[in-house]
């Protein structure tokens, strides 16, 4: 009779694409394809801390997956493998069935192989690594932002913290618009198309996982420039839609986390070819402002020009 | 002022020898060398399961790492590169270091660069992902093992359990004795360069993490085949002479873990270049039996031929 570590492992072994040998060995084997560089990002998620305790196992399946697959998105890396470790404080076979299924809905949706994993008993932590690859030379980095580039951002961010606030009924919103933001947050979609398609087009880019602002923050000090962001370009009006008073939307907008939206920077000397792309992939991008050459400095403008107070910056999962 | 999860990055922020993009970015970015085949490994390491709660972090920065370095030997692969992830209870900046400097101690001496992370609050939960390089079909799998080929095994396996319980006071050794059980337990060496040396000689191979008899069954599984073990050849004098009386120490050696030795089959024509192996290494490999046609049956045979009850298979970790 199988053990419980056996009947966990079959949830996770299915066929692979695009890979030598999976599960079931010491270590799986791969072989990259000449001239590109390996990209990998490994990310730890905690019950409680990434995740409300009671999200649904399919949900929860997806969103471990697709936050790493954003990673490589903001690398613009085409997504390839990734392995899985779980701890388990019990072998709940339904749970498992489940959180498998949302994991390989999205693993199939964007080509990803699960090549190994490891399972062991322990308070409920997942982690996953991924790799992807990308041709020598052309990831899209944090540090390549110049003065007079313009900074843009994908999609809609902002949802999934109006969504967590539902959830956590610190607001209510109308039925339709609370489930489209809880649907953001439960269920991010990683921007690889978006992401490959800025190689050569974008300077810096980087996926928004803690907050639009603190995320900036990142590609301003690792390109060591500065920025200014133009309040009155935010896209906002979804989110008023959605029943956020102002405030409150401009708050969700520069500093909720979870969206896995891509922020980028490039030459204005793009802009046509980012609303070419915008239309091609039917995904909004917004120029939100522009960098400068004051080194760490990230300034916010109001629509009369005003300088408006520095905002919270992201999520510190320590602070 | 850096925030507590700066402080953390910065121990585990070290320069890298053989890595394109390392920490601080979306993703890390190497690049294989052409003609290999990429080995991916994971593990994750919970407190209390896999490490008593108060072992030396130094010892289990260390530890961490040679276990998965233990996986790649057992393919054949060259250690290259890895990730870590970290959940930590509390940030204590002195265990933190101790950590990351055993950490780095091992990833020194086995030329891997650590090349990414993710660091979060959590009960105590580690998780690495290592990446080594194998020519192209050379990596050494767990089901090419044939009815006739002879059971090796590398070094000398049963001292990690002896130290163990030690350490769990159930059992007590001579001050000498115990101090080397307990360094077998805590600081075990991967057999990298054994593993890259039974390329082309050996047929099947694995490292004993879960003890030798159960690890010996994932190869007669995977090879289709069984084997018999002929208990006269165990090397049991060495966990004799630390003080463990003839049942103990046959139980710490067939049914221990945690000593990351290789287990490996090969031709009987291979016995000389083994022996040269063995001296050139300075590291003893021990002949203890032989594969057999008849599938998932694993026999031991005494001195005089008769047959031994079979043992505990390996240690699940949900058993």
């Amino acid at each position: 009779m199988p053990s419980e570590f056996e009947l966990i492992r079959r949830h996770f072994n299915r066929p692979c694409a695009h890979t030598d040998l999976s599960v079931g060995d010491d270590a799986a084997l791969v072989r990259p394809a000449a001239g590109m560089q390996l990209a990998i990002s490994t990310d730890m998620l905690i019950s409680g801390t990434h995740f409300l305790p009671d999200t649904d196992p399919g949900d929860l399946g997806w969103k471990t997956l697709a936050v790493n697959l954003s990673d490589l998105a903001a690398m613009g890396a085409k997504a390839r493998w990734a392995v899985l470790g779980l701890a388990l404080p019990n072998v709940d076979d339904l749970w498992l069935g489940r959180f498998a299924d949302g994991l390989f809905r999205c693993a199939d949706q964007y080509g990803v192989d699960l090549v190994g994993g490891d399972t062991t008993r322990g308070p409920l932590a997942i982690s996953v690594t991924i790799f992807g690859e990308v041709p020598n030379g052309s990831a899209i980095r944090r540090d390549g932002a110049h003065p007079g580039d313009e900074v843009w951002i994908s999609g809609q961010p902002g949802l999934a913290a109006l969504g967590l606030a539902c959830l956590q009924q610190r607001i209510t919103l109308p039925a339709a618009a609370r489930a489209r933001c809880v649907h953001a947050l439960q269920h991010p979609e990683p921007r690889i198309a978006l992401g490959q398609a800025l190689c050569g087009i974008a300077t810096a880019m980087l996926d928004v996982s803690d907050g639009l602002v603190g995320d900036l923050n990142h590609i301003l000090e690792r390109s060591g420039c500065g920025a200014e962001i133009d309040v009155s370009l935010l896209p906002l009006p979804e989110l008023l839609a959605a029943g956020a008073d102002e405030p409150l939307a401009r708050r969700c907008l520069l500093a909720g986390g979870d969206d896995y939206e891509l922020l980028f920077t490039a030459s204005p000397s793009q802009r046509s070819a980012l609303a070419a792309l915008s239309t091609q992939l039917q995904l909004p991008l917004t120029r939100i402002g522009h960098i400068t050459e004051h080194r760490g400095q990230l300034l916010l403008r109001d629509v009369d020009g005003r300088l408006l107070p520095p905002l919270l910056s992201g999520y510190d999962h320590f602070a």
